[in-house]
């Protein structure tokens, strides 16, 4: 049973991972856990009351736990009232039925944008891109490509290239004046810094680097000196995929230290939010009814979007 | 000989459209006419010195006159000396080869279009699209997309959907979430009030209409009008095309009133902007030389776009 | 007895209306609701602990209930402790003692409207006027001017445009380049399309058309095909009274597609907030001790207003 | 005749107050002089080419010149050409005939604020008013309300005074939750440090003190001193007039430190800036044609307001 | 023992002042009180549970108890549980082991501060400042420069002056184009206005006035009287100081009416940012363990801090 | 003689260096050229009217000219009317008399920051700063530090960092909260990247990689690189050093693409803003009179400086 099916009322035992925990008092002086559990299709909190010393030495972050509990109602969410929680052989678990999926298989992402890769023409931007690929290896197809919002799940970073590289490929079809060459590189490029930016591919929160230098800066000083490794320091294409990573989030207030300069670059910040955007849609539209306003989306402007009836 | 191949030095006669003008006196008194001609090449300002008064009754916009001149630098621009101007009979001339002309024929665009519109599935917002096209009529394959900057010449407001509208059916392709029948109808009628907004499809201004209402309200009027009078006021697809109209400026600081609140509202709005911003490239990038930066572009944030050097 | 007597302590019975509810559950897995009930005087939040199926089955939203409970202070407000609830017979009750009360009679307020409305001397505005106050009729009368804020409560739209109307006569007095029949009709049609924005009369929540359009723009559509149905559609007057419509809130952050452009236009906003402002005084400044300060108000820019000590 | 009457082709000789001008020299090195002369009827702007050092020692701001001059067209604005200029005694000359003419008489003024602060009940709200009213004596009458935009004559000041307290008297009319008293002296207070951030009540500019200190905290600085040589200083009038003068601008950006607070400083704000504007409108309307937008008005929000067709 | 050192777990009695409380009921009915207690190394809530009316009626905001209680742990915070809490005569308790303490004496900065002032050249400026100072006296040493955030502690305001007098020092030496007379007396006066702003050196609130005027304000009107009894109105020294305490805090936005228009007013807002952000790093920083980041800092526009590894 | 003391009505020959010009034609068609020509006083504009083709040949931005001239009054500003122009043997002259000269000595700048470089007590930074400052060598001394506003002159980055450093020290032993090392380090490095961001020392423009990537990310990719050749990639040093030089323009508004989060980055920022403001207040409150306002400085937010009467 998947946490999405619980309702209020249920009683039951079930695996789920442990992906937070704090500890409280109540008012009446009992200490208690609170903990976030996940599987594949969602989180839920839920609470240890009179929390024992040995239930609460069992808990660690990333284990999956047996879990007894019943389901309740409070404040328009369902809550776990925890009774007991065990901890068994990990080796029995299959990791991926607790965590976030992607929609794609890791392999297929691995073997569509090396494909990608070799039909860039242009061979000091196709070099670049093979070097960079090289230096992160497979942590390309686990990080996700952000820890909330969009694509936040292991394989979240190529399933985000891929689906831009599509998009970006219709949109060179369409409008010939783009370089497909920079274009395609630049959507491959733009986020490897995440890679460092986060700590993690699974459960990832922001690293100390990541935060004090964001994952753009830290990406055009790692290419700059895989560039200069290859002999391409002064080369146009360095200068120009620097830029591309430089000014991809568009504006100076979202991070971005220079503005798009170059009509490649304008191009790449569209289709990075129309993927992004269409995957936070993706994520909540599901849960939306019809007829239906979602509740207030922080990373869409603070807006309410509204799931149409009967139009799908 | 068209305007673009105009040197400094050149003495010559042309015939040229007359595009503006207006009246002035020199500091020793004398009275003179700043005239701006224009072909399907472009514009260029000349000026008539001493300039007597029968020579001023003859002038008139949207005539085409010969021009008998020479051509000089002043301030970075060159400009004209206009010694003689005649007009003669206009059914002369082909009207075409004195306005800025699209890339593709109105022909073109009209079937194309028209033929987009039957592959909308939803019968109610197939009718909504027909009764709306029949509105407007021929208007719809004349008008511009804009006034200056972008898709400014007859058939522009045709050609500005026709690009949008494969664009938007690359993305349908790629992200099945969207609906297809909804985004191809906001496409299609997005920018329709510009044939109020405008005073004409050749050489056109804001009318006074358009100053005071904007082409977002003056669509979303006449939209609900017609959807009335088809008996559809309180269907669901006029809700969501209403509100894409309205929505499809993306903020309220660009003459929206209200934010995009639905998913295609959401692509409409990229959509829009991905095709002005391509046709602004495609006019002023031809003009640039490898590794220069174009002058600061006002509608494009006041940026400097840069051609790179040998990557095309 | 009303709800703004009620006093810490206080143990009793009394008829109040039902505006809200919400269940939840303790942290001892107890079910209660919370319920916000309301009389002419104002709001209070009750709980029901251990709540009962067969009372929460007599909930419902709109219904007058006997209550009995006692007062106690929870976080520097009042809240009731509901011991019992029952529903009698709804025809026993006079509706306005439980709404929010204007300070006018609704038949007042009609017939000084409808009088204004004779002494608008330009045939083509009064018919206008006339055609769109025949096209809401009695709603006109019934619904608020806002869902909170101001000139909430049953004829508060009326309540509003009368308080506005009188001022726009003042103006015009004093200054006489105005024009008082625009700057009439203004005051009575610029919030006309709340009727359709909001869900009704009393209680009223916006509906989704009022989300995805807003009052602006359904108030412009609607007062367009008015205006065309009595053949006005491309009179002046149709366009300044569209162009009111569209700006009266002034600036574009505040979701006005254009800003004012006409004089009466200006004038407009400033007494549609003079008016507003007034009545949200007219709200808090009767519960402010003299010396104090209110507690931060969202819809006046989060100002703390002082109420003067002595001098009142 | 009046530099309001003059048309191209012009050629007489006429008085006119010499309001600024400057030296130049033309592209071929001969001297030449930019003078802007006025009246009370507007300004213009005229050239002496070939300037003698005989006419130039002539020259000085604030004197009135008998001018020798043609008019010409440059750059659609009328210029002159003069030919000669000679200063006659002044004593010749009525001042009032050569500036900006207020509406009102200054007796007219006088005796119509007296007899308002006559009706403020409040003794000490009467007091502070009757002794600020008393250090800046008939300069009050004398002074602009700004040095350019609005009410910008001799006399200004008291015009937009008496024009907000009349406003002001009716909204306390509509509104009896304003203390008149309160608001009345607000009025006739709040723009008072303008005597001293203008130079003088003719062709005046910004003194010194006026730019580092701003009018605003140079009037709650008088006034507190006069409030404490009454013994004042510790009335809550007193603390409520200091109020209404720092955040009559209404917010900081506007230059006030505090936006308001006090219901009757919210009302002061708006009743200044409907006087300030329809005072403004005065000034642009009459000149504008029928279906014609004004240019851009800066000190409207860069607006272009439009003058409505048979609708007056 | 200090409230710094308490542990969870931890049942013990000891003295603490009593800086806020406010009064609570459970939800089962019962009143408590939730107490904010506080000593010179810091603050800790406290609740009081099923309070009685001989406790309360012992409460009062300054006092210092001996209260008996335990620690806990609540949502990331400790928390007392408070079983008694008695109140003794105040005089065997030392106030400054209560409340917040700066790092220097009074009598250092009395001493220090008064030696500055001597070393002022201009006589003008200086009797400026000494007045200054004699008016608000030793109230000078006492007061806190802010009520949270920087030196808000007894003896606050003085012991930032001191930091700000002493880096004006060191500007004017390393830079000798500032004025060090000005500089000097804009750092004495520029925060004199909080002795108003606030109701008292300890456990200081914003009082009336210091919300409808704001300190600058307030200072800059005291300062005018003093310089006008001094016959000092109208000179240069007195216009600069004046234009130095409005500028101070840089923008319109941040409460200036005028932004600095003189050189040693810009340096000025420099220096008191410079020494109140050193405050707030030496108040947190000591907190956070090497290699932390600190939780969102409100007055640091929401930054996270980081404390670096082994690099001190 | 020197531009500065030129005066309108001067008739003279000097050298100057040329450092802009363009070509125009005038009214009447005839050719001429604007030269901009400076020496180490100041810049000015010259005309040469009708000018001739071997005139024109000899014109060489960078060449020093001897000039023969007249000087005129234009617009309130001095310009040439040149009559002839010879470029001699350019050996003849000394370079430094045609350029801005900074206040110190290049060998003073050297020996003085090469010995701060030594008093860094940890080995690490040390290490990191040494190996950056051979990596530009020479330039270091020779480049400016902004094309306009501040520092423009050779040596002018040495100057600006020569400046910082000092009080940086100053502001380490007045708050022993801040890492000496970690500042001085920061102070250094901070402002590197302007080498690859100006095309040269002297007449510098903004290179192609300058306004693309900007100096902020030039230099903390080079600063990446070497730290990676030392092998401090992962030391706490190398990834404070890179966050200062991030953000050391204090907000994303201004180019940098993280804001400070450490307390040495946060003051880093404050001295840089300081000692640049302080360079341009000394280039231009030497030219303004006594009670003069400056006219708008649009590096300093379009404010106009004052500079006292009296009180220096």
């Amino acid at each position: 049973m998947k946490i999405k099916e619980y309702t209020s009322g249920l009683k039951t035992s079930n695996a789920m991972l442990i992906a937070r925990y704090t500890r409280g008092v109540t008012q009446n002086g009992a200490p208690y856990l609170s903990i976030t559990f996940q599987d594949s299709s969602g989180e839920i909190e839920g609470k240890i009351w009179d929390v024992k010393a040995e239930q609460e030495a069992r808990i660690q972050v990333g284990l999956i736990a047996e879990v007894k509990f019943d389901v309740n109602q409070y404040k328009q969410a369902l809550q776990l009232r925890v009774h007991d929680l065990e901890i068994k052989d990990q080796k029995n678990y299959v990791l991926e039925e607790f965590v976030n999926a992607g929609q794609f298989d890791i392999n297929f992402l691995r073997s569509e944008i090396t494909a990608m890769i070799e039909t860039i023409a242009d061979p000091i931007i196709k070099d670049l891109v093979v070097a960079n690929m090289d230096a992160v290896g497979e942590q390309f197809y686990q990080y996700p490509a952000a820890t909330r919002n969009h694509h936040d799940f292991v394989g979240g970073l190529a399933t985000h290239v891929y689906g831009m590289a599509k998009l970006a490929e219709s949109v060179c079809e369409l409008y010939p004046i783009y370089n497909r060459d920079l274009l395609l590189a630049g959507v491959i490029l733009h986020d490897m810094g995440k890679i460092e930016e986060y700590t993690a591919p699974l459960l990832s929160e922001y690293s100390v680097a990541g935060r004090l230098l964001g994952h753009i800066s830290i990406m055009q000083a790692n290419f700059t000196m895989i560039a200069t490794q290859l002999g391409y320091a002064d080369k146009e294409q360095t200068l120009l995929l620097r830029h591309m990573i430089l000014s991809h989030h568009g504006q100076l207030d979202y991070g971005s230290p220079v503005m798009p300069m170059v009509k490649e670059a304008e191009m790449l910040n569209f289709i990075d939010n129309m993927d992004a955007r269409t995957n936070m849609f993706d994520k909540f539209y599901g849960d939306l009814g019809e007829g239906e306003f979602s509740s207030r989306m922080f990373a869409l402007d603070n807006r309410n979007f509204y799931k149409a009836k009967g139009v799908k």
